[in-house]
């Protein structure tokens, strides 16, 4: 257990960033909204899974939407507050804490807003380990943890609450809807008990999120290289070092759809990667060969700074490093696979963990 | 208070599918499945509005969607019921009665499936006194009576709870609700107290469909003309007599809409009329000229037996007469135009009655 102020969200938003790969929303901007939430009501108690009890109701809230429009549309704190409440109100039962649904961008922060409004602890944990751009992928789905019942709403006040056969109906219709909400929606789903909780999320994202912004910025402070300060605390290696070239991107279907690619620089020079995502970076090539592919983690990173960049703000001529993460154990099972592996988002490569990719790439 | 029985369903999907205005589906799908719930749950009971206390919890159900789709998806039975029961379980309070939304095809009888299955009363009323294909287009809304809580849920199990700014915005929701959920979904909306059902619903519309389905049967028996009948009822008139010589016809954003040509025959031969329809029949022109324009009533009747084609069943080849009948009282106020009147279907003319455009045209 312990406090989070306002300073600490500088190294969260920053460290989820880079787990969030190239998705959920630009985190500079969720940073203010959580900081402008906790000035107003306070800081946030941080707590363990362990720290919950059997039959604590504990509920994920997050934003919707393509990351394209959410930073066009930043949230006030009231309408996400609204989701939550209206979800607990429907539910006819008191929550015990609050849970963000993936590490990565807005969605790091914005719970925040939420623990902080309602005064209730955030848990160190999440259901991804990184950011997805889907609801049903999030480790409750293995665990048979519904979506629903699920709240939505929007910033002019409309809201629903959804109970749907399954996890990916509750994707399907909840992303409809946010698409009419003008492209952002607000959501409080998955409600759990704290056994479920323990058992199902990923722990300790939120922590691991602060100390990979920590080991950022205290090797920009000590001119150490932050690039190397994120391997470590990752466990992930270098694929490529080059220059944006070319970025080509669209919001479709509720998502923000494209790839980028990159021309080597320096061991580089001569080759070139190419990153496809579907609001977060999904797969890379070197030269037509995959080095990186979900559920692994992949993220674009300024080769000076190590400052992550977002799949929305690729741009030509930014000089950048692209690495690979491993991903969380959970995500490596057959069944999991099914759910986040490289088919599912319509890319014909079975998933090889980061390791064996590396064994086999040239160096 | 009369009793409703099986045979009556005849004569009510009869008239009601003149009121419909081509709009509302196949009537002889919703009285077959209305017929099936009153085999098992026994005959309705009709109330007048006048009949409902003040605090009477009144409910209208129906079925939302393209009628193109609608025929292909028969409701059976059981999605219609847990949309009412979901709306009420989620007020905490008893329905007293229901109400149908709309005098035209499936949704004229749906409301007898729920109103059977659930013990309950109906109201002979509706809240258009015809067919008009948004959701917010009722009396209700110039009354101030909110569309939501709104229940929506298709015959997988997908159910939500909406709670809409307003009632266009709960259209807009629904309506692409609606498109996930295949096309077709079931609604319980406005739900409204005893008094409010009194000032907002036109009164009478189910007896008022029934009286109109007799009166065509009877006419058929006596071998007299069964459009004289209807005009006689309704206080209509016709527009056209002809051959429908083309029908374009798309279901596009969740809507069916086209427009059909009639070629004329007998006193119109060497006449043109075109009908443009969005689910329902919106705008008759005579060799380009409006006789008869929303809100009041356009249907396509079969020339020899009064039986009125719905847009989806327009065929070339069919000999037709084209009616005209005025609506009900509460569409013609300003407001009310601002709501169904011809702009808001797109159509840059100004409304004019019947009876005036009947005036100013060639006879």
């Amino acid at each position: 257990m312990r406090r989070i102020s306002i300073p600490d969200l500088d190294d969260l938003a920053l460290g989820a960033a880079v787990l969030g790969t190239g998705g959920g929303g630009d985190p500079h901007i969720g940073r203010l909204t959580a900081a402008a939430a906790m000035r107003r009501h306070g800081d946030v108690t941080l707590i363990e899974v362990g720290d919950l009890a059997d039959d604590d109701l504990v509920v994920p809230a997050a934003m919707m939407g393509a990351p394209t429009v959410m930073v066009e549309k930043v949230p006030q704190g009231d309408e996400i507050v609204r989701a939550v409440t209206g979800l607990g109100d429907y539910l006819g039962r008191p929550i015990r804490a609050i849970v963000p649904i993936e590490a990565g961008g807005l969605n790091s922060t914005t719970p925040f807003i939420v623990a902080s409004a309602l005064g209730l602890p955030l848990v160190d944990a999440d259901g991804m380990g990184r950011a997805f751009p889907e609801l049903q992928m999030v480790t409750m789905t293995l665990h048979g943890i519904t979506a629903t019942p699920m709240a939505i709403g929007d910033e002019k006040g409309n809201t629903a609450i959804l109970n749907t056969v399954d996890n990916a109906w509750a994707e399907r219709i909840a992303r409809t809807m946010t698409i009419q909400m003008g492209g952002v929606a607000m959501i409080a789903l998955y409600p759990m008990s704290g056994a479920q909780a323990r058992q199902a999320l990923v722990p300790g994202s939120v922590s691991l999120a602060i100390q990979l912004g920590r080991a950022i910025r205290d090797a920009r402070e000590r001119k150490t290289d932050p690039i190397e300060a994120i391997l470590r605390v990752t466990g992930g290696r270098r694929l490529f070092k080059g220059k944006i070239m070319d970025v080509s991107r669209r919001t479709e279907r509720g998502f923000a759809r494209g790839e980028a690619t990159f021309s080597g620089l320096d061991a580089d020079e001569g080759h070139e990667l190419v990153v496809q995502f579907q609001n977060e970076n999904l797969i890379a090539r070197r030269d037509g060969q995959v080095v990186a592919v979900v559920p692994d983690l992949i993220t674009v990173l300024d080769a000076e700074t190590g400052e992550p960049v977002t799949t929305e703000t690729l741009r030509y001529g930014f000089r950048v490093v692209v690495v690979g993460m491993p991903c969380v154990e959970a995500w490596r099972s057959a069944e999991a696979l099914a759910l986040v592996g490289p088919r599912v988002f319509g890319y014909d490569v079975d998933y090889r963990p980061l390791a064996a990719l590396s064994a086999s790439s040239p160096p």
